[in-house]
């Protein structure tokens, strides 16, 4: 038996674009022979759909291209993921399923059993669990359909459910495991992904078939790295990460095990792929093509912006130097060059007459109180209109720059330096941000070194530096890291040798920033716990604040 | 037998606070000679705590406070709401459980089975449902223990679940329901309530003490308005909305059924309490005190100025009118009346400086263009600026003012109109807006007349009316209620009478502007369907896009 795998870039609610993506690689897929064609989970509707799920309409038509992809089924078995209505009045209205599609019709239709509600995963808000479990016959082949999360509950000390729909296959004796899976990147997940595949294939002693989305939508980036796992625990092969890919492959061989290829995983390599992907991804499914940025001479704004040239060519990217009264000559010189080495179109606006203005019509009230926050505020937020006047006239979207670290600890002015319309960087902690940089010079220097090397300022006061008011940024963010990845208590990370003083305001900041946090851009998630979606806090709490 | 009804404001993460409110309840309710008290759901920590139930020493500090109240569980029983550690490492690693506490010890503790996981909902996020149902023995009674969600699988068309609690209960013959709730409000939640905690007693044919929070929450507010309903489901007794409460009931009065007390539940009623009482706790929560906010002259920010200044009195309220070149005589007029009406302290800051100052700057970059969307944003986001810089002077906070159906199709400016850290009106639709203007008038004129019957402007271009842009209000919000809290497609829509053309558009700009509502302030929500936390949409989305 021939199985082809397909790894696509689906686009929630586009049923006519990804139905047509299907046919086309099932088309493909008989030009090889194949005898079944795998698609990933919820691959008609696209995933997350998040509350689109909870319109019947939505529904309908993702039933519609069910029907048509049956048609399609004839010399070949097609697999896809799609929700189907529940049809008892009982729980909740849908089932997160995979299609077994064959001789122009639906065959049989697996639900998934288990539903990631967590992080970034909502899929008990709208999916009933499986109750019942059947392997499917076809071509003398017997396959257990699984989705996604239906294979992650072993290979864990703290298993999530109390179920594995596997071991209620395995008394069926099927022949291997088909996963559809909608699984999205962090720089850790390409690892843990092997790892259960693995414990699956040594626990049940078949090959497994991991079918994988690939491409971003909005925050949530998927990777692919498709997995075919001989019974044997090796890796037959891994498709490749954030591209589409189509590769169809024979049972017997890989049931041989004979072959073991697995891609390389550097951290740096991954989260630059999956963050220039992040970018492209949402301006095409957007229908846009242009970005505009504030280049500031320091180290984030730089990252973005070579991000985003390699995302969308340089011939879409625009840069705006907008010094004050405060800036440094090196800032602009440092920002110039960068323009400069990406080829982008660069203006340089200085603020100081917006500034003045501003500060002629607040004289009155401001009068006799002296320069802080505010008069600070005042110049990140001149810039940040300037950007959205020019993004409003030109239809340039604003790319946002903050990192993870300064949005942890709420050090960026909201509606200033915090506007744009999508977070880069915003899952990237500032010491992973410098890394990053360093990874994008590997091959010669596209950020100017002075960028990198000099300490980090916001230059909204004279001789401002980031540690004037944060401790330096390995130290903040090895507390970062504890609390907001791991979760740890204020004693847990003080017994780490952390300063106590220090670890309680570094919470308290976190805890009470939440309000600016609130109102961010979608951030492109490239860790375990990023900001936005899967980490849900309320902005009027106590605890630690 | 008495029992203690105490339907409390709790904080989120102020364990302390939260276990004192309880400490005094419980002595209050022993001087009545109660021989039970009955909090609401997860009362130690507060409702919704969100991923902070994600951190082991938040759990651990609601353990503590469950031992501070069975320390004082003697001569009284407590029953009360809490998180508590699921000891089987299969599932979920929390209950969120109605403990039971007598003669200074835990004496039982029941889990909760039904999880609400929708709308604001997360539930199944954090816990695991409860497998096994124990009546509790008391002083000759028997109680049935259930957290809130559990007795709303009955009396529904399409039940969420598929067991029911009280099914495996009733069977232990229990004398009468405790219920333990944190229910948030809408404005139609007080009438179905009633209708389910009645379906409740009809079925189980018991009385039925169903307590309930009170306070918000950031966005959720809690309305209270507990229920005590005799076996004959006649409602005995309905506690106050929006305001703290203990009572004391006999059993044998409720068992016999000889009262029944409702409370009206007009719509603006309800909406405006609720809302006076969202900033409230949204203040009072965050130790803060005062606010600002933009007045314009138009009915929105009037609505929004007069429920500040009886949520928090006209001293803690200031307001800011800002003309332009394009502001009609009437705006500052009406604004500045109203202002005089309300009480609070109000500025006249006039833009025009600050547009010419932007116009200056960006005259180079603007050439040959031609005035339209990015120069009416400018004096949005001027205006926005203004705020912000007197806010982060005097620290006053900004309240935001845009409507519902405003931010349902993004007729509003971003960094703009909808700067502010709490969105009041969010989720009242224009035409309740107005209302809302006519029941703060009932009692006499607050806001000034012309503001009321004056047609809608966003004054950001020479006679500029919100119908140049928009359908007339009352057309706008029909479609945006069909397919904002109704799901309809935009068939159904229009099979109601609706113009194709114009449902197609409604729908298309209420997608299309997921964007822009992603980086709004919380929103106080008092219908079923609000933006925000309970409509979780993706911004790259296809679907009538």
């Amino acid at each position: 038996m021939k199985i082809a795998i397909a790894q696509l870039n689906f686009h929630i609610g586009n049923f006519e674009g990804n139905l047509q993506k299907m046919l086309d690689a099932v088309e493909q897929a008989k030009t090889q022979q194949a005898d079944l064609i795998c698609f990933s989970e919820l691959a008609t509707c696209g995933y997350p759909a998040r509350d689109f799920l909870e319109f019947e309409d939505f529904i309908e038509l993702a039933e519609d291209a069910i029907q048509h992809l049956a048609k399609a089924a004839t010399d070949i078995a097609i697999v896809v993921g799609s929700p189907t209505k529940n049809p008892i009045p009982e729980g909740k209205d849908l089932f997160n399923a995979a299609y077994f599609l064959a001789d122009g019709k639906i065959q049989y239709v697996q639900h998934k059993a288990l539903l990631p509600t967590y992080d970034v995963f909502d899929e008990y808000r709208y999916f009933e669990p499986a109750t019942e479990f059947q392997v499917v016959e076809y071509k003398g082949k017997k396959i257990a359909l699984t989705v996604c999360e239906d294979i992650w509950n072993i290979g864990n000390e703290n298993p999530l459910y109390t179920i594995c729909p596997m071991d209620e296959m395995i008394g069926q004796k099927p022949d291997f495991i088909l996963n559809l899976s909608a699984s999205p990147f962090s720089f850790t997940h390409a690892e843990e992904r092997l790892r259960v595949v693995r414990a699956n294939v040594e626990r049940y002693g078949i090959p497994l078939f991991y079918v994988n989305h690939v491409g971003a939508q909005t925050e949530l980036i998927f990777d692919g790295g498709s997995i075919v796992m001989s019974a044997n625990g090796k890796t037959y092969e891994e498709l490749p990460y954030f591209e589409e890919c189509i590769r169809v492959y024979d049972l017997t061989e890989v049931e041989k095990g004979t072959q073991e290829k697995e891609q390389p995983k550097p951290k740096m390599q991954l989260i630059h792929d999956a963050l220039v992907l992040g970018i492209k991804d949402y301006f095409k499914k957007l229908g846009l093509k242009k970005v505009i940025l504030g280049l500031s001479g320091g180290i984030d704004s730089a990252v973005v912006a070579v991000l985003a040239a390699r995302a969308l060519g340089p011939g879409n990217v625009r840069v705006v130097l907008m010094p004050s009264q405060f800036s440094s000559d090196h800032s602009v010189n440092d920002a110039r060059e960068l323009a400069i080495n990406l080829n982008v179109q660069y203006d340089i606006i200085p603020i100081q007459s917006l500034y003045e203005a501003y500060e002629k019509v607040l004289e009155p009230h401001f009068f006799g109180t002296s320069f802080g926050i505010a008069e600070e505020n005042i110049q990140a937020r001149s810039r940040g209109m300037l950007l959205m006047a020019l993004s409003n006239k030109f239809g340039n979207i604003l790319l946002n720059t903050s990192n993870k670290s300064e949005m942890a600890v709420g050090y960026g002015t909201l509606y200033g330096d915090m506007c744009g319309g999508l977070s880069v960087i915003g899952d990237v902690y500032k010491t992973e941000v410098f890394e990053l940089a360093r990874y994008m010079n590997k091959d010669g220097e596209v950020i100017p070194e002075n960028i990198i090397t000099k300490p980090p300022s916001a230059e909204l006061r004279p001789d401002q530096k980031d540690t004037d008011s944060l401790p330096e940024y390995d130290e903040l963010d090895k507390i970062l890291v504890e609390y907001i990845e791991n979760r740890k208590s204020p004693q847990d990370i003080i017994e780490m040798g952390i300063d106590e003083k220090l670890v309680r305001r570094v919470l308290r900041l976190v805890n009470i920033n939440e309000f600016k946090r609130y109102q961010t851009a979608p951030v492109l998630r490239v860790s375990d716990k990023a900001f936005g979606m899967g980490r849900r806090m309320p902005i009027v709490g106590k605890y630690l604040a």
